[in-house]
């Protein structure tokens, strides 16, 4: 079987022993670059604050250009800032096999989240070039402009798989000035974002590392998860709309009291998606309140709202309940009520070849494996729909994400980077 | 009977003719006041914001002050900013009949609440002046600093009263720098805020002419309201507390969602409310959510609540209740909670004989009054504690307060500027 042919099959790998297979990643350099990388944008919680294009996330950036320069490879800049060290092959017509994850994080979020991924993709990178691996593909270990949508939700995958819209950019339906703006101040032009768009034809695949962010892994009693299929996700702005009025004056019965809808929505919402849909998932994440005094009675509430379901025909279905239950609790108070849906990715199933690569090398390493769904998104969501993805979980202690209290343990992390390691040898390298 | 003695005298007035019954306010001047007001900090929506010692609010004081000046009165302005204009008697002993209101409102509020009170205040001295009525009080057209709380509810006729404490000013039990720093902007000395009491002695009363800010007045068909009782209010900050997590990997039955307890909260004390305190009044008129993100599950949500009722004891049984509920939400939902008291005043009487007074200027001018209970809160409430105190109500169509569509057709403003001057006539000279 030639090398290209190998790359795109998809039957599974023989168990042939690699000629690789004592490789592993340096613990103490990892070590290191995790915990340089962690103090920029850290909290005092023990957190991390590095949203997409803010100075922290900027200066992480440029943190993570020295250590790829440090290492020897190729800095690579894409016009959505996307940001990648590059191993090049000598293979002339090469493709580009992608390892990555992001820099950014959410608001007060956690030192795992997406670093670990970048870090191990790295890593994987310096343990290949030093022991003179010679790979039929390109690696590039990417962190991708905010994944996690302090902005707009995996800008750099959407631009890379071709997604973006001028509507992402222009102010056609919302101000995008605050947005272009941003860019501008990281060195990113707006109007060439669009540039990053790479070809179907050039790349070989995408894997990423990733923490669980859950706790199935810990309560299967599970070393990795191999990702199967990611959930497809909805995100709407709910708006009620009441009257204000002074609190005290105005009759109890007579008030059009934008939060008193705005609470029963939530609360029924809870109610409705847990009673009927035992794999979906819904959150209220935040709500704006106007005018927002103690004795003004709420005229306007604004509701950040987010579904997830792994069936398309079953998330249509639920997203439609939850507005119509939104409607019935703006009608109940004499409110009005808006929708608008702020971001729509859908579910991805994962490549099935990466799949088995990934197996084959947990098993060499004597790890154990669960196939599982995310339920949070990620970029080989968006990059699936152009190049064969793959995703290696690892523990999150207590399934706790998103939050300064986020952990793995050191053993977690050092096991799926070897599992990526390995994966990537099994992918390119073949039987091998 | 001395003239002193009819001030401090409680029974009512005889009903025989004023030699100045023929006196009304100069409808032209009133309104070229009222509309240049209603320029400073005018919102497109055709409202104001002119949030307590914000610029705006320094625009009308000076504003303010330039019309007391035009007006040939003295300037009075008192160590807590209250802003006055005087008209002294010339008997030397005279104490103080105050009137008036505030500049000040909430954020996007209406043209009405507070100006026309002061405006009215400052008319009935120009009459009082250019008619050269002499009183055996001096008159003062007064508006208090930050009557809707801002920053602190009432602060100028607490400071009046004595009844501020280094705790509106010191950072004992939260952060007052913000509120030190636009005292100062203002000119005002935070340190110097206490030396603005009075003493009980030097005041003969307090009148304020207030929009009703509700609909009795109109459901009634009634001219002139004339206040008896104002409601008790108490504000809480309520915080509930859960653990911020990922949206999507979080399993569902396992979140501890702050902004799901607080929402059934909303929904449970709105309903507790009407179903058990007739007269009672609850609002909720703010959350802030944090982090506030779709895709993170809400570690706090604190809430803005307020309670009012006429009655102390059956207040005090409301606010148990309201914090019980919030107490078993939070436990329903696994979450922590923490109630905090930001104000309370209690309940206040209206003056028996200024009430007399204001229903003899009605029933000389041929307007139909009706006795109610404010539910809103007035500076009247603090400085009933110190001086005798009464309001005139006059109606607000559709009862829309605290909105830029709270509107009082002139004609009622006109009626009751000339009530506000009868009654003061009446209070101040007796049985004339």
């Amino acid at each position: 079987m030639s090398i290209k042919a190998s790359i795109n099959a998809t039957e599974p790998m023989t168990e042939t022993p690699s000629p690789y297979s004592h490789l592993r990643v340096n613990n103490d350099r990892l070590r290191v670059d995790f915990e340089e990388l962690a103090q920029i944008g850290a909290t005092p919680e023990g957190g991390i604050n590095r949203l997409a294009l803010s100075p922290e996330d900027l200066l992480a950036r440029a943190w993570f250009a020295d250590r790829i320069e440090a290492a020897g490879l190729f800095v690579r800049d894409d016009d959505a800032g996307n940001l990648s060290g590059v191993l090049r092959s000598r293979k002339t017509d090469a493709k580009t096999l992608m390892l990555g994850s992001h820099l950014d994080s959410v608001p007060n979020g956690g030192r795992f989240d997406g670093s670990t991924g970048v870090l191990a993709a790295l890593e994987c990178l310096r343990v290949i070039k030093e022991n003179s691996i010679q790979l039929p593909v390109h690696l590039e270990a990417i962190s991708f402009t905010d994944d996690e949508g302090c902005w707009r939700s995996l800008f750099g995958s959407r631009a890379i798989t071709g997604l973006l819209t001028e509507d992402d950019i222009e102010d056609r339906r919302v101000d995008n000035a605050p947005f272009r703006a941003a860019l501008s101040r990281a060195g990113i032009d707006p109007r060439s974002v669009f540039r990053a768009e790479r070809s179907s034809s050039t790349l070989a695949g995408y894997i990423e590392l990733h923490i669980e962010q859950g706790e199935r892994l810990a309560r299967a009693g599970k070393d990795i998860g191999i990702v199967a299929g990611i959930v497809g996700r909805t995100t709407y702005r709910f708006t009620f709309y009441g009257q204000a009025a002074h609190s005290g004056t105005t009759d109890m019965y007579r008030r059009r009291d934008a939060l008193r809808g705005a609470a029963l929505f939530i609360v029924r919402a809870h109610d409705a998606v847990r009673e009927k849909y035992g794999d979906g998932v819904f959150n209220c994440g935040g709500v704006t309140v106007k005018p927002g005094a103690f004795n003004i009675i709420p005229s306007e509430a604004d509701l950040l709202v987010e579904c997830r379901h792994v069936n398309a025909r079953l998330m249509s279905e639920m997203e439609m309940m939850i507005v119509q239950i939104a409607r019935e609790c703006a009608a109940t108070h004499g409110l009005n009520f808006n929708s608008e849906q702020v971001a729509h990715v859908p579910a991805a199933h994962m490549n099935d070849r990466i799949m088995a690569c990934i197996e084959q090398a947990a098993s060499m390493l004597e790890l154990t494996t669960l196939n599982l769904t995310s339920y949070a998104g990620h970029d080989s969501q968006i990059l699936s729909r152009i190049t064969p993805c793959g995703m290696v979980f690892i523990p999150s202690i207590d399934g706790i994400s998103h939050n300064p209290r986020e952990y793995t343990p050191w053993q977690n992390v050092i096991e799926g980077a070897n599992t990526l390691l390995h994966a990537v040898l099994n992918y390119t390298l073949g039987e091998a």
